[in-house]
């Protein structure tokens, strides 16, 4: 697997229709990548790659990061052993995000405070008042964990 | 709606747990939004949102962004017809990213290719060999738009 990908073309057609993979790595070095649950489609978190986190997920199938707040890659449930399988990966037209359809490992949470997904709050608009509602979902694991 | 979101809270726990949305907007002034159809949770597409487009989009329930490539605000669906309606809105736990639930307006595009989704290319591979692949699926508008 390439540590490096191809730069993506000039050309704004072939960036969108052809059939490279030329992420569109930004002035950190990231792409955005969005993770849902290959069964039902719940949005589950949202994180960020590096080239190196990118190639060794396609070489792994297993989903790895780079973490901003830790400044270094990350193998997503490499302590709690919730690893996110992944059965399909999708980039978008333009080049600047992945979509991983994953199967979650371990107890299934995906979320740092053991929930299985890291969207656990709504937004309700009341009278022109913003705040945030708790879904009450179960919490999976009972230990915080990456 | 304020144009201004209270900052985000030292306090971890505040932030994660708490019911104030205090979004965690990055360098660039920037947060993650996530869009997904509402009924069968496709992924539409990944924008960003500044704190104007997002007391926008709160203000008004259609889906209101920051056009990086544009650097200007950008009502979707402007020009297409194909606004999204946004049916709930949520954050994650350390509220740098949004996930927005819509329904399409206008004839269901998201994508400015004329696709439902931008993500309409599967990554491959075949023999440690990385290639995209297009979905096939409908084009729904014959016009490029934003």
């Amino acid at each position: 697997m390439p540590e490096r990908f191809p730069l993506p073309p000039r050309d704004k057609k072939q960036l969108e229709a052809g059939t490279t993979l030329s992420p569109r790595f930004d002035a950190n070095g990231l792409v955005t990548a969005v993770v849902t649950d290959a069964d039902d489609g719940t949005l589950l978190m949202v994180a960020h790659m590096n080239a190196e986190a990118l190639a060794l997920t396609l070489e792994t199938g297993i989903g790895h990061f780079w973490s901003r707040s830790r400044a270094s890659l990350w193998k997503k449930g490499e302590t709690s052993g919730n690893f996110l399988n992944v059965r399909e990966m999708r980039v978008d037209c333009d080049q600047d995000a992945l979509w991983l359809r994953v199967k979650v490992a371990g107890d299934g949470a995906t979320c740092h405070t053991g929930r299985r997904s890291c969207f656990y709050r709504v937004v309700d608009v009341t009278d022109g008042e913003i705040s945030l509602r708790d879904d009450g979902g179960e919490t999976l694991s009972t230990t915080h964990h990456v």
